[in-house]
């Protein structure tokens, strides 16, 4: 991490964030109240991230500086079902579980829905995640070939991850860990707990009470003292950690025996406990609510790497007109595309020129980034300069009445009404439509 | 600043960054050069500043690490004009110019039109900007009685600003500068290009060639070596420096009376020059192009502060329906409610929770923020509820066919039918109708 100092002094010490999931822990209990004190829910939040690299290196890939979008996503540990589940249950991509790795397996096109019932996923709400970011990746324009989710092997994860499947994305770098999606189990927010003393906890509350068998173990202090001066508060606290069937084995010790053999880990060593300084029982106890530390499923997005693998899987290169020359393109979808579209007046021309403007503004009224070129540069030029920003469509004033729309990856053409063309633009960005749709609808046109 | 130290050897000091305008600035050649190598052109950034403040207080007022969006717009410093100012020329607000300050004046209502007119703004760039932030603020929910934008004095400037504007925000804590609006000339690009050695200059082709007079001064670098020793260099560059007037006085002198006297700064005496040790001369040369260093307006916005400012500004009560509460809300435009609609079935029965989720559904799809809540609490308490956290509007489902949808402010309601419900709410939240405008069109339903 990076550190720094913080105020006037100097003396009291600051850390850049190497993650942003830690601030929304630490603020689970207003979340929790936010939902009205229910689960699921999750809490989003995008925004840089520090790490001090030994060696930085590979483009965007491996910095110092970086954006990262973390959902955390908290649920009740007894039960990680999800709704929306059945929503991509029916998915197949290519997953390389922990088994395929270890036998040498490559990875497989597997069904999001089996894999989870089969177990090699978790839990469903895992399972819907990485659905999710399946779906995210590749409407973004990610392609599905070179997009796998690899499980970590169990010497990868955390120690206390209940299961972690990357999503890995091939570039020119080889397969590249782009999004994290992990079952984290309670660990964060115990760890929180612990630090701070605030419970960050969830309460199921019960329609009725329930009767519950209760392990009721009560060190006698004095007793202990006597027998183990210092060291009567290792033991005291030894046995209050004890687990029911330890326990259970040590009351029965007792009674038949009168003493038992009992081994004390922070002291490292056996004592003999004898039955006047325990005692130990089972109580039955009304309760009116579990209280329990939810589990959290964090997809964990790394933007730049993201972006970088989009940027490789967009670029393409295909010959110009004349053959001459290789042309080089972006094919973001239009979702992504940074610039929408273009608007050309075919020729300089008065007339072309204030019905280009009159389009630019109807595209800033429906919010449609745009890029107007009203200089006399060829039409093939200006074409080719936007295919290579990635921009999708390219509007063209060629008539006072009626214009053309050019699709940049296929280069066909539909001719348009110039008081339509704005909203068949939206309709086609904004994923009301594709293209192969406004094909049908408008008459094409053949330059 | 906050310091840190990159990389492994802890040697190399790093600094976080106190505002994001200088990436902006140090990315100037790429950006010229994206825009066509063209002026005037704007980049924005929005993201995390640090400062290290003595003493951070007043809740997200005065912060060590705050949100910061940034605008520099790159102009020629011979035209600032504006091709859009014309669409703000007409606003009329609280403005505050360095006159009426110092002469203890009120800031006063002045149109934005006339005051770049009469040089109180400096340039239509400028005024264009201030005219935006005005409209911005206001669309936000900023009560326009409670904005003013108040001109810095000439001691607050920065020695190199043409002109400088913060709208200030009236709140609990006074008046708060919460975005600056300032034309900073070439100070910012000229500084990097010093400090870099890479020039940051725009270029403007000439159309024809023009002939430009251009003073030569050429030093005698062996003459004056001899008569000044080791302060031959100090003589050569104050030589050089000399302005037009300066230098064709020096040549008068020389040609009349064979020396002059020449004050060097950097020696801090008067030297002798004679007329062997400098040539000046005027030559006519012919250039094809002005190289220029562009001005830079940016207007600079502390995105914490607005919306502080925002909350006070929007926080409002009003009685209960019984008279015995004073009821909390906040009145957020539907454009800046973070959360634009709830549903809630009017009483807990199937048929009602199954309209509300598709309803649910449907607002989804237009991608509206939403809450719902099929909890049995009373639908008074409900729409308190969200009320206080600011939701426009409330769809409540009192029949199979039809619903009504509530405003926040007014507690009108009108019936829309449930297939439409989701357009509405569209309609009225991205701002293509008002409250007012669907009122009409729809039944009243009073409860």
């Amino acid at each position: 991490m990076f550190q720094t100092s913080i105020g006037p002094s100097g003396v009291s010490p600051g850390y850049m964030r190497p993650e942003t999931a830690q601030g929304i822990f630490v603020n689970f209990k207003d979340l929790y109240y936010y939902n009205g004190n229910k689960l699921p829910f999750a809490a989003a939040q995008i925004g840089q991230a520090f790490r001090n690299e030994i060696s930085p290196r590979q483009g965007l890939l491996r910095v110092r500086e970086f954006t990262l979008a973390e959902i955390e996503h908290f649920v009740d540990p007894e039960d990680k079902s999800h709704p929306k589940f059945p929503d991509v249950a029916n998915l197949e991509f290519l997953m390389f579980p922990r088994e395929d790795q270890v036998a040498g397996r490559s990875a497989r096109r597997i069904n999001i829905g089996e894999a989870v019932a089969q177990g090699v996923v978790n839990n469903e709400t895992l399972g819907y995640f990485i659905g999710r970011v399946y779906l995210f990746l590749t409407h973004l324009g990610i392609d599905k070939d070179r997009l796998r989710f690899r499980q970590h092997l169990a010497n990868e994860m955390a120690h206390y991850a209940a299961d972690c499947w990357d999503a890995e994305i091939e570039c020119s770098y080889g397969w590249i860990e782009c999004v994290g999606i992990a079952d984290r189990s309670a660990y964060d927010l115990r760890a929180h707990t612990d630090k701070s003393g605030v419970p960050l906890v969830a309460h199921e509350k019960f329609p009725e009470p329930r009767e519950v068998e209760k392990l009721i173990i009560v060190p006698a202090k004095k007793e202990l003292g006597l027998a183990f001066k210092g060291n009567q508060k290792m033991v005291v606290e030894a046995l209050e950690a004890m687990g029911e069937k330890e326990a259970m084995e040590m009351k029965e010790t007792l009674e038949s025996k009168g003493e038992a053999a009992f081994n004390v880990c922070t002291l490292d060593k056996v004592v003999t406990i004898n039955k006047n300084m325990v005692s130990i029982s089972k109580e039955i106890k009304k309760e009116h609510q579990r209280v329990f530390t939810p589990s959290v499923i964090e997809p964990s997005f790394g933007i730049g790497r993201i972006i970088y693998c989009l940027y490789e899987h967009s670029f393409n290169t295909r010959p110009s007109r004349d053959g001459d020359e290789q042309m080089n393109f972006f094919s973001f979808p239009p979702l992504v595309a940074p610039i929408k579209c273009t608007v050309f007046p075919l020729v300089q021309n008065q007339q072309y020129e204030e019905i280009a403007r009159q389009i630019a503004k109807s595209l800033t009224v429906y919010g449609i980034s745009y890029k107007i070129d009203i200089t006399g540069t060829s039409i093939g030029k200006r074409y080719a300069r936007t295919d290579e920003l990635g921009v999708p469509f390219a509007i063209t004033v060629d008539s006072a009445s009626s214009v053309t729309i050019r699709e940049r990856d296929s280069k066909q053409q539909i001719r348009v009404n110039v008081d339509e063309v704005a909203s068949v633009i939206k309709e086609v960005t904004d994923g009301q439509s594709t293209w192969g749709d406004v094909l049908w609808k408008y008459p094409t046109h053949s330059s």
